[in-house]
């Protein structure tokens, strides 16, 4: 699985509050543990609803992330002139997180998904809103591919996310994603399936169990990307253990080697 | 998931000890700490390879379960003679676990089976040896669904056991059975799947992660019985948040229910 590490993002308390008071310190000690957990791309979220503010945030962090680790970022703002900003200081093949259906993400940053070398997470989000099971997550990514293989992406390129919903609110919604995910993977076998999928245990108790159950099911049917937590124990051991037992990890190398490394606690 | 409690067995250094020494407190302790856990059933094997000794401990061990728990016994014995006596001492419904294809089995077992009101796990064993892939596994199911309707078993009072095979040794064996489950699951819907799954860890370190994952991606395609620890630190959580992802636990009560029960660690 490729691990996109999540923790440097503006929605959670410890790094709004190392945004505000550029502490490079707390980034750089964010995305270093993140590197050394596992993670193959560092998301890098600088959200701020100030005017001029995330683009600010976005090249203060792009700077301390990339001159600290050797791993590629994902470049993850909703709004285009951070996305643009992001791109531009990228070094390696980033990823851009996300483009959607939705009008004002998918318009303004088709054109730079053109330019750039880069990966492309697709949220199957449009104006209609969340998509609603299987077809219309089929259909929704259908759509994307079109548009982001008319942009120049090769399949392998696109991150199909497939919107995870909160089990509380729809127990539907696990199987409604976990179906589409193998649909996906059966119509365009080249193109990645993932995401983030924690807000599947919105509203239940002690989350990571629902999170590591989604992670383990879905790796079984195809999802090979997860914008996770790599330092939270025992995330790495469900996913290399969930693969293993799927048949995706040849002699369960990954996993013995997790072991070695010490990653199975 | 039904949940069989698996710790009262004689391959277990501590109960062939507690065994050896008549130590009733021990086995008492393993009885009522498993059902406390979740357990919906105990087993009871009693296995001892010098004669006559495995009727002996089936008495003595039934004797002790059924006294100081109100859950049925699972009757688990390779030995037809011991299995005989544990199903005439059992109280409530018990399960035989197990019968299979193999003629030593199958001969002397299936008449008991008929005789007793029980459920029973068929272990997709035979004279061959362990099943290969998905379509002898279902091949072998149907061949033991008919032998134990005929034998006058309602589907669902058998469990067939898909046989659990190490993926250190096979890579395929993780898929094979899981989608040999799903294959049991669709063709014959009323008829229970599961077993004891810990075998497909063999000779990997840090088994439980495989052993969860297995058990998460197994009841996903339709597992619904366990023979398992209920007693080790996370296996009910990771089943209840399993059944919770896949749609087969309405509005996550029993996730939810099992957290006030502080079964969620």
């Amino acid at each position: 699985m490729i691990i996109i590490g999540e923790k440097i993002n503006a929605t959670r308390k410890s790094i709004a509050a190392a945004l505000e008071a550029r502490d490079t310190g707390r980034i750089i000690k964010t995305a270093v543990e993140q590197v050394e957990a596992g993670a193959d791309y560092l998301d890098v979220n600088g959200g701020d609803p100030r005017a001029g503010r995330e683009v600010q945030n976005m090249v203060w962090l792009m700077e301390i992330v990339q001159s600290n680790t050797d791993v590629p970022v994902a470049v993850d703002s909703a709004d285009p002139e951070a996305v643009r900003t992001g791109l531009s200081m990228a070094k390696g093949k980033c990823v851009l997180n996300s483009i959607s259906l939705e009008s004002h993400r998918l318009e303004p940053m088709l054109p730079m998904v053109a330019e750039h070398e880069c990966m492309v997470i697709a949220l199957l989000m449009s104006d209609e809103g969340t998509p609603c099971g299987v077809d219309d997550r089929l259909k929704r990514t259908e759509a994307l591919i079109d548009k982001l293989t008319a942009a120049g992406k090769t399949p392998d390129e696109i991150i199909v996310d497939p919107c995870f919903l909160p089990i509380s609110a729809d127990p539907a919604s696990g199987r409604g994603v976990i179906d589409a995910i193998a649909g996906i993977h059966r119509r365009w076998p080249d193109v990645h399936v993932g995401g983030g999928c924690s807000n599947i245990s919105f509203g239940l108790p002690k989350r990571k169990y629902v999170n590591f159950a989604l992670l383990t099911q879905a790796i079984y049917h195809g999802m090979d990307v997860g914008i996770i937590d790599p330092c939270m124990p025992g995330i790495l051991a469900a996913i290399y253990a969930a693969e293993a037992v799927a048949g995706k990890d040849e002699f369960c190398m990954n996993y013995v080697t997790a072991e070695r490394k010490g990653r199975l606690p």
